[in-house]
């Protein structure tokens, strides 16, 4: 039993959760975009949803607007949206392709090329004194990694990017992310703060009673925890191999859809434990998570919109041999992760009306919610820097 | 005419009114949440809004939602609408019948009695260290009396319930309000801040002109005045037995419905003064006054939804015998009040829109309006304390 | 060449706008209704309409409600829309006609003269002591310049009257304006501070890009600037007559229509210069401007109404001559126009999006923009006071 406990993943103690007014306060909701979405890597988009030379898109980011323009060479950049002249946002679709190597503003024709440079303004023919000041637009760092565009929206990055992307990403080393396409996307506005998806994406306490479904395909989930180790009496059946204890898909399920069958080409490079286990999660907060099964991984994105609104988007992403395969249908995977990120959205709706209660100054993490913790104690110390 | 002045209700000098920021300013109505709504008993509903055991009810206060929830044992309990775990809300529904004796979290199942009481949370099989803290509902003081259910939102009781509802209650003695039935509820937003209801309630002198209907039935609104000792020169009728001058209805009218005939079993205990009258009210500021006929009782409750928003509920009680009677129609004493309540929110909101100039500091009481001052008075005290 | 730089407009060197707080805060934005639109004279409506005796009209200025009477004698008046009794808007139409030769409270009918001073207040018949205060309406200072109707929302007027009317209106003095006549009337709300709008006008280098076809009817706009001396080698054209270098409309055409002929009949008193020229500007920040062509002057009127908020109306004014003539029709005038202020509220929206970068401090404004920089200097020194 002591033995147990020391592999025991649990929370040793109940622990308080972040103050209710971190929730709700549009101060602090602020000063969150400030010391967390405007000091971390912040996922965008694919990079294949700017197809090709001259393709641009535009995306909010807390209050920000970013402009993402891929150059004749392929080359992606960001940059703020608004032009140094007099202010004017440069692009107003959501997505486009420039009729030019430049990017020109509407109002006065300032000019930049597609690597933020100013090339020109308007002279008409006159003489006019030099302006010694740099006019290039306000560049915003970016980084692809394996396909997946992020931005640094504010001035000096949180965090060196190799870190950044180093973190956990070796999980899924196995899978050609890089080279996956987008078979369906999706978007919803949840009126919630951000904090609440990723807490609730932290503990799978809550799968029992609101993931009907998803609780009868991965059995574990159904005991309320993620992992063997969540149980504190783990080694009780340590030697046990039905999914409820060693984790995995139910019998007969190779997938995360309807019909627990996969419906893309399996992805070839994958152990016998990732095929067996059928799932593995990876995330980068504050703004994207993972989740790899062996023919699709969904990539599901968080933005905030206000203390109380969050943009959650979703990507089914395949191998580019399922898109062209003849009869390839991804809806059995969409339908099946749809109705759980709907009962997910709904619960995290009910928690942010219920931190309106001026008697209720913080909750409690019971030990299974030790992940949520994790994340908690990150968002505290990112507020303290 | 010094005997007539010493016995005059009217205000002796010109008051100014509260200051117009009171009824514009965001974190003033924040204030007055504090300070006032989170410190008084407040009105919510009649207990049988809550019809049987295990029946509930969700009511917003300000920003706050109470839980009220009936047990088993018939006793009803005020909660505040918050999960002590995690925060969520407990009930999403405005009213319902919960499915067992019981409140269970549907985020993660921890359930709590109807009294409030913690009684366990998902264990799924596993031991975990005890939680020393209570988790028990946050209780929110409820009283019950004559049916009416009041509830006590912040932390301390601004003052003595006993005391509270002792204050003016005998003068509805000999109304059976503990037994009456609801035989009409509506509601509507008006676009004024909650005071200014409470102000336009507290004088007549706007009858003659706003409600040119309820005038002619209670003919001394018609001068402007709610009673005899409203007239500076009071004695000059002091003899006079028309109601015009001393109060009452007109001839031939008993009750305030649109023919001015009484359309329920009139009650039997009233006084032949009472019966000749035909309408005495009752109010518990901040939430509630009612008004009591010979065959009927009214009562309107306000709930602020902001500065410039309140929310006003009316219900019409009757004898439960008048329910039952064959062909008891309540519609001539809806459609009556409700033009006189409609009369009351437009003129209502059009002080709303005015207040908001800036020449305009505050406004000046005329002598009639003595029970506007004695409001701005408490209203003055409660945000001293 | 130093000759001609001498004579030039143009701004010697860049120079910083505005901070972009200044058009996104909405602390901000209170500050300047304070400073500036309470302080000056703010244009509401022509004369015209408010047709006779007894007509009124109120007119939101900021957060304040401007009522505008006339009395019997023709006079008009201008007072807070506020009944200085319990603070009750007294008009709550846009515009109407009294039915008394007086103002008269919905609420308790107190009155006051078309003066604004109080009359009376509702007595019913009894005695009260006399109220010393003056209840007179919060009367607002007017004038009327050529029948444009100004008033002074706040206490102080910042500027004498006659100094701010007689500034540049020479310009315009061959133009009959107090008997011009409105012949249409339009109004949008733009998504844009009222900076902004105030910004566009006062500079024509957006004006090749953003309006092509009032480029093509005054040519000199066409390379992006107002008139001669905007361009730093001026002299060279000195000698030259085309309208591209002397402005002017295009060869052929005599006003700001869409075929470029005058639809109303020509003013009489124009001199040929005023003629030729085509169209003349006159200008009252904050509120409006008006441009005057052979046939018709133009009024546009700015009118805030939140930080990213203001109102635009236009007013295009005819002799009362076209009016009655046979087959009059202002259309043309109207269409040319309306396209010309669609496409400055479309990239004035822009602009507002634009500035919300945190990466834009300020922008940078060009030697062509020596109005922008004039405007903006005007904005700087009323918040300085």
């Amino acid at each position: 039993m002591n033995a147990d406990l020391e592999q025991w993943n649990g929370l040793r103690q109940p622990e308080p959760t972040l103050p209710s007014r971190y929730y709700l306060d549009a101060a602090h909701f602020k000063l969150e975009l400030q010391k967390i979405w405007y000091r971390h890597w912040v996922y965008l988009c694919r990079s294949e949803a700017l197809p090709g030379p001259r393709s641009f898109g535009t995306f909010k980011v807390g209050t920000q607007t970013v402009l993402l323009v891929r150059d004749d060479a392929g080359v992606l950049r960001a940059f703020h949206n608004t032009c140094r002249h007099r202010g004017a946002a440069l692009c107003s679709a959501e997505s486009g392709r420039l009729p030019a190597a430049a990017i020109t503003c509407r109002y006065h024709a300032f000019t930049y090329g597609l690597d933020g440079k100013f090339l020109r303004r308007p002279l008409h023919g006159r003489d006019m004194p030099d302006i010694e000041q740099d006019l290039s637009l306000y560049a915003v760092p970016l980084r692809e990694w394996n396909g997946f565009v992020f931005v640094h929206v504010g001035a000096t990055p949180a965090q060196d990017p190799e870190e950044y992307f180093r973190a956990d990403a070796a999980a899924l080393q196995n899978w050609p992310l890089g080279s996956l396409r987008i078979a369906h996307s999706q978007e919803r506005t949840v009126a919630c703060n951000w904090k609440i998806l990723w807490e609730n994406y932290n503990e799978c306490l809550h799968c029992p009673g609101v993931h009907p479904n998803l609780s009868r395909l991965v059995p574990i989930y159904r005991r309320g925890i993620m992992e063997p180790k969540d149980d504190a009496n783990w080694s009780e059946h340590a030697g046990r191999a039905e999914p409820e204890f060693r984790g995995g898909l139910r019998a007969g399920a190779a997938s995360w859809t309807s019909d627990g069958k996969p419906h893309g080409i399996p992805f070839a490079g994958l152990t016998t434990r990732e095929r067996e286990l059928g799932y593995l999660y990876l995330s980068y907060p504050p703004s994207i998570y993972l989740v790899a099964h062996v023919d699709y991984v969904r990539v599901v994105q968080f933005l905030p919109l206000g203390p109380a609104q969050t943009r959650v988007s979703a990507q089914w992403l395949v191998a580019p041999e399922s898109l062209s395969q003849p009869g390839f249908d991804i809806q059995p995977a969409v339908e099946f992760v749809t109705q759980v990120m709907a009962e997910d959205a709904g619960i995290c709706e009910l928690v942010q009306q219920g931190l309106g209660s001026e008697a209720h100054q913080a909750g409690v993490l019971m030990p299974e919610e030790y992940d949520v913790y994790r994340f908690q104690d990150w968002v505290r110390g990112e507020l303290a820097r």
